[in-house]
């Protein structure tokens, strides 16, 4: 009999082909219709029950939502590349995301396996040096590209969905496979969670494709150092007035967005662990004789724990607010993105790299790597371990082109089918526990 | 005989159609084409000399040239609304100014009047409500519209070079109208005037529609309170990071910037008199998460005194450099527009009205108003007067129907043929004395 | 009989050793005990009706008065030197003002004469080229001298009223001299204004000694250009907390305090005219190594008019809230000095101007002269005027040997009995009408 | 024969003695005259070779020394509490240094220890709840007091001094006592180093009283977690102008020490480990109505490595000139005090936790503890470190009243007399390694 590890690599083929095929639709953060109606398609095909849209995501707690137009066009895109207008429709207002369940005929564990699917706001590169330029997969939306490795993570995650499937009878208990809209910017966990897609997890597992990997056949098991982040949006609006024949009448959003910049950046360090604050974009003003009365201003915070990066946004609020009090201007604050620092599980990183090393083929399975950045599957482990399950982050480790979010990235297509086996060796073992 | 002021209204009907032609077409400043070549032909029908691109032009002394290929694009945008190819292409550059000249047979004084071309960039309003799109004339550009007038202007300067030519018996000396390109931002006389083109005047007389009239027939022979402005550009470049991973190996534009704007509205007042200062654009940043390395301000300073402007300009500088050396990123500062405080002849006002309230029928002649605001005009004035010349800024009084550089404004047509006939009077009385 | 005049010239002399008396024993704003005890006496000694203390200050509206411990060391410094100490404690609390009256037999106008008492927190030069030091008669008290001649307006008031009790026949109505504590920082006028001391004036003239002369013996009758200002403190409270162990626990008073003095720097200039905004000291925290917890600054607003000042004042403490609010400190704000803007009465100046060129034998008299700066006799002006009374302030013209408020400064005491006579000329003048 | 620790326990009261002594006569840095005098004599009583002053000083080295005058002042104190005045203008300039040689017959290693000498800018608390007021040994200098129990570190180097000189026989190689002044602001001990004082060192150990001690007869061997610090002043000049007549005319420092203090506090966090920065100090002007010409801050830097020390201080640095560059006013940057981050020796630790395990009688003896703070003993144990020597920090624990720095702190004495067997222990066995 073939062991999971063969039964996958002979799916190679398609999963290169439709990584492929997705590669050249990416969508970005909620706005993922035609990827989503492909993995509902096929779910259900696989005899998964298939729960998506409002079932899935709790809308008020839905972050960085593009506006309604912009929502409107790409589900138009999405049904002229193919999808379903049926299920987009179902989809409205960006609610892409899926969750599949198959119950066993055995009791068990309940495994949940999660993968996020948009892209990146980048241009792709289209110089042939790049292998998606030459070999003809290269994106065909306009300033979106998978750059991040989420077309393969979906890959990965149908394919597991396959080979899952296909070992139904060595499983227990239940298996989820959670696609997730939305992780860059980190908007989409919180309302997957909310909406309790994981309070009945025992076991919970992300995974990411190619960080910081030493060699191009590798897993790592435990990923530590998620760093807690929120990001804020800040829209200022003051009266403008006419800057040379009378000043005084203005109230001035520009100046207010500008402090606020500064002072954002003076938030003292804390003494508890590492903190970050950024102010990555300001705009204002609509010209130069203008006294400027709108503003805007995009950051984040991050904060080694969560108690941390709640430091820096309560400081932050305040600040903010303190500035437009400033120059008697108004302010809103939107909530943009979050992600909790979360808690490295060893032991359990320790068993699966065990279980690994027997049943999989990598050169080397590391225990630790450290993330050094932020990831809202955060909050899907968070939940998990506040209900007393348990959960880990590991890392598909292979060769990458350039960095991540970097219009060069690329990544060796073999590990996807390593990853699905992975995967399956991971939900057979923890469902029969 | 008619008088010139029934001359010049028999004029009404022609330039109410040409001004409404202009109005379809604004362009904005260094983009006159197609407004230049109409204004070229009309000018060498009448007899004139005429002189335009680089030879009324200082290259050098070009502010605020939009970018190459912007320019490209509205040569042939004028092409193809009917401008002559050859004289676009002798205009290349942006260098779409004119002096015509008009020698006549007796020895004399040489009159100057001086007229703007250029559209400001603001979407027409379209509403019934407003007259040009109810009547038909909206602009068909997008993001440009006559909204200071300077359609009238142009209508005023051909009339009046009709009127001339039709008088030219009743002239001394030499007559020069100068057309000039870039009002708007201040960015067009200055070169103009380092071409040498009012070196050789004697009297030079600018004007305006519209400003601050209590009736909708007046005349303003004297305005004072020119404030002296410089526009300036500072394009800061840092380097960017990682603002999770390695923020400390960032140099921070943005920070530059926002640094720049508040120390900018730090530059002490000046006991001799009004100053300003506006920052009145900001743009910076290009991502949340990253260290943002690119980072741009727009700014005016203005002065009571072109000396107290100079003070402005030179505390800006230097705490624009000040701030690009606190966060170690380069700083590019750019010249986009100027115009200096002038001196109000008001003898000369005060003959000029004389001579109106005889020879024109204007409700009400005043020989002072306030501007209270800029205008490059004051380069013109200030060659002249260092010359030994005269020199005077008028208002052509009626009714508006929005402030200048509003979406809705409009005013009363008539305005226009008296201006013309006011100019002849003008050039008459003064090119014989 | 002797005119007014030559009665002043003979008071030449012991004016000059009252003036050097109390230029000996200079006292600052709220502490003139000794100064007000020696007017007390002498104005009770030449039969005026003297009131003094809480009768001619108004408690409530006393600024900047110095602290109790502070207050009581120069009321015993004042008695040691040979101030009557039953009178002292009268004016504890620093209720330091006196109106003498004297009511005429005649019916007639009220009119009143302003003069103010205190010193400059200065330590005067000690060098034999100044004539204070060479001739013996230099400030005996450290950092107090009367660096701004307020010593000679005491003693041109006393000589004032000594030749207004012996010219009483002449006189109609009711003289009142007010004797004013602590104008330096615009602290006193308010409170006696708000006492109600010159609700019942039809006339009221305030002067000072030497401002702007291009003559030494010289009368300005108007002086115009008063700003209106206003003197604020801020004290600004935080958390002290260790910069190195735990530097999050802080609240930052000195940084809340560095954003102020900044943030109060960029308040928009105003299109109606003249606006100052200075923050002339600032200090904060108590070591190096811990978060700073304290901090304080001295500012002041000024205004070309006093809706301006209010504008000033309005947005500096909007302002100053607002960086409390951004550090999470309190802020106390204080007022310590004001001064109205104010209506110069030219009718008034030149009504003087002509009397006094008739009766006094000065080289020139001047009928306007720019102020340029702030004096709280504003206050009396205001109340006068609004009464439906007149007032107008004067300048004894004569040479200084250096600026008000410099450690060299001195004047020629000719300047005095001319002042006094001055005085007296116009008390005949506008008491009779 | 007697034990060290018991011949330390019998020096008991004179250390007690001794310590009440130098608490009534607390020396603040580099002005540790008679302190010093007093510890000569003893050492050249005890036999050791005695060298001070310029010989174990560095001029060049020596950070943030008092002025001339006070320095003058400190030593006539000290001479008349007894210092003897020959010693004292050996020591003029500050140089109070003190190191102390012992050479044994046999050959061995070179073992040095280094206590610190100077007291805090603390008023000691006055209340008899406060022991030392209460015993009649509180400090009987103004605003100086042993807050840090650098009393207690002088009383034991002079008993260690004694009990090594008892036990010489015991000894081999080379003992070094070294007496360091200004370890508060750390600015001390770079000087002694950079005269070579431990160039021949092959054991150096530092200690403290009373830190973190969860007991109150308890040894930490090692302490790690020293955070490399440096102190600057920097000191503005501007130019003074009258903030209502000529505010132009001023250059603020004011506002450049102002603008210092906030962006100092922007420098970005470092990826690599803990930053801090503090502006604890900060005093600019002289008046409300000056443009202020003065001002200067006192900050600090600190970082978990040097080089990250250094990159705060490289920001600090070029942040400081930015801003008075953006004021146009004159900076001058000053060292005040460093002290660097340093390697934790855990074998050494290690090794003497074993030997007093064994010698002495702790109820505790801990092998770590975290500093969480900055100290100059770093600067000699990085010299020896650097040299193949090994150095390392000690605390000697024991109850304290109060934090360190405190008005109230005080400690429990016994924890000196077994400080210095320890001391001892610790040379026996070293200096035979």
């Amino acid at each position: 009999m073939e062991t999971i590890w063969q039964q996958a690599e002979g799916l190679s083929k398609e999963m290169t082909a439709r990584r492929r095929d997705l590669h050249q639709h990416p969508e970005t953060g909620w706005t993922e219709f035609r990827t989503a109606c492909m993995i509902i398609k096929e779910l259900k095909a696989l005899g998964y029950e298939v729960a998506f849209g409002a079932d899935v995501i709790d809308e008020k707690s839905m972050m960085g939502v593009p506006a309604a137009a912009e929502l409107e066009e790409y589900m138009q895109r999405a049904i002229s590349e193919g999808a379903d207008a049926e299920l987009v429709a179902k989809m409205a207002g960006g609610k892409t995301g899926i969750v599949a369940t198959m119950k066993t005929e055995q009791p068990g564990k309940t495994v949940a396996f999660r993968f996020d699917m948009d892209c990146n706001d980048v241009e792709e590169e289209k110089e042939a040096t790049h292998r998606p330029s030459k070999e003809g997969f290269v994106s065909q939306h306009k300033k979106a590209m998978h750059a991040c490795g989420h077309d393969g993570h979906v890959t990965i995650g149908l394919a597991a969905a396959k080979l899952l499937a296909a070992n139904k009878a060595r499983l227990s208990g239940t298996i989820k496979l959670i696609f997730q809209p939305a992780e860059e910017g980190v908007r989409g966990a919180y309302a997957m969670v909310n909406a309790g897609v994981v309070d009945d997890v025992d076991y919970l597992f992300g995974g990411h494709i190619g960080f910081k990997a030493t060699t191009d056949n590798c897993l790592v098991t435990l990923t530590d150092g998620f760093l807690a982040t929120t990001k804020l949006d800040a829209f200022f609006t003051g009266v403008s007035a006419h800057a040379g024949a009378a000043p005084e009448q203005g109230k001035n959003a520009l100046l207010a967005a500008a402090q606020a910049a500064i002072s954002l950046n003076t938030i003292s360090r804390h003494s508890k662990g590492s903190s970050r604050i950024n102010v990555g974009v300001l705009n204002a003003g609509t010209g130069r004789n203008v006294v400027p009365d709108v503003a805007s201003i995009k950051l984040e915070t991050r904060g080694a724990t969560t108690e941390i990066d709640e430091y820096m946004v309560s400081e932050a609020k305040r600040i903010i607010n303190a500035c437009a009090a400033m120059y008697d201007v108004d302010v809103k604050i939107v909530m943009a993105g979050a992600a909790p620092a979360c808690f490295a599980d060893k032991e359990l990183g320790h068993e699966v790299a065990e279980l690994i090393e027997e049943k999989c083929h990598y050169d080397e399975v590391l225990e630790y790597v450290d993330m050094g950045g932020s990831e809202d599957c955060g909050y899907f482990m968070e939940r998990v371990q506040q209900r007393g399950g348990r959960a880990l982050y590991m890392m598909y480790g292979t060769r990458i082109a350039a960095g991540h979010h970097n219009s060069h990235f690329d990544f060796n297509e073999d590990c996807m089918w390593k990853a699905a086996a992975t995967i399956t060796e991971i939900a057979v073992h923890f469902s029969n526990k």
